[in-house]
């Protein structure tokens, strides 16, 4: 016998309060969407062995309240794969200028440390999903098609 | 009548040394490809109206030397539309690490002076036209669709 996927109500609520708020979704993607720092951010993005896909915003950036829904969904459906991260850029602005973003938000992919995308602004939804779809193709053999720069080297590191 | 595309070698060549080498072709190209510097990249990209499409590269990686005929086919192909460049992470680091550039090809789009868009290694050339295409359509409208940092009020400009 199958199951219902709510259960008997009855026997699940106390009695005379009737449903209580519906707080599964938030508190799930909440966890899935790690918030980072100045302080974090090496540790969460630089060394991390899976793909990272960061939302750098600000909080009175419209646009990123925009995007915030979407970003969040793909958090979601694609934890499996890649660790999605946002970075508030007011009280984090150490790690957003050493990587030049000069607008929010500003989606930027990591595989294996590095930078492989980056798309600036309230793009359009299927555009971003595409894009983590391609660092999911491409990303690892894109990190592979690339030399890793030295900075010491150049006398400026 | 139509003229031989090489007119007639005895002409225009010193006796007995053969036809010179075909140099057509890279004149043509390198016009259109700007090769910028620390010094002239304020000016020729943050300072510009027109979509910049730069290549950071650095003359030992090999992923370069593979996009490069690519990247210079575009720069001819869009020349109307998006001023295409190219920057030597080793003699010009400053740049390179202001934007956060840890490999290269690093392939950088800029719009009214902002990032807008990036793609790291040797990526698919398709990928890269298809990057093109969507900053000629989306790119004005990303810069729209986001908020442009006043570093100086994060307090760390």
């Amino acid at each position: 016998m199958m199951a219902d996927k709510d259960g008997d109500p009855a026997a699940q609520q106390p009695p005379f309060k009737g449903p209580g708020p519906v707080v599964t979704e938030i508190p799930a993607t909440q966890e899935i969407l790690t918030e980072l720092t100045d302080l974090t951010w090496e540790r969460t993005v630089e060394r991390s062995s899976r793909p990272v896909a960061v939302m750098f915003y600000s909080p009175a950036c419209v646009f990123c309240h925009q995007m915030d829904p979407y970003f969040r969904n793909y958090a979601r459906d694609y934890k499996d794969s890649i660790q999605f991260a946002r970075l508030n850029i007011m009280t984090s602005p150490w790690t957003a200028e050493r990587y030049g973003i000069r607008s929010t938000p500003t989606f930027k992919f990591f595989c294996e440390g590095k930078p492989v995308q980056e798309m600036v602004g309230a793009v359009y939804p299927a555009l971003l999903k595409k894009m983590v779809d391609e660092v999911l193709v491409h990303g690892r053999e894109c990190a592979k098609n690339s030399t890793a720069i030295d900075y010491e080297i150049t006398g400026y590191g």
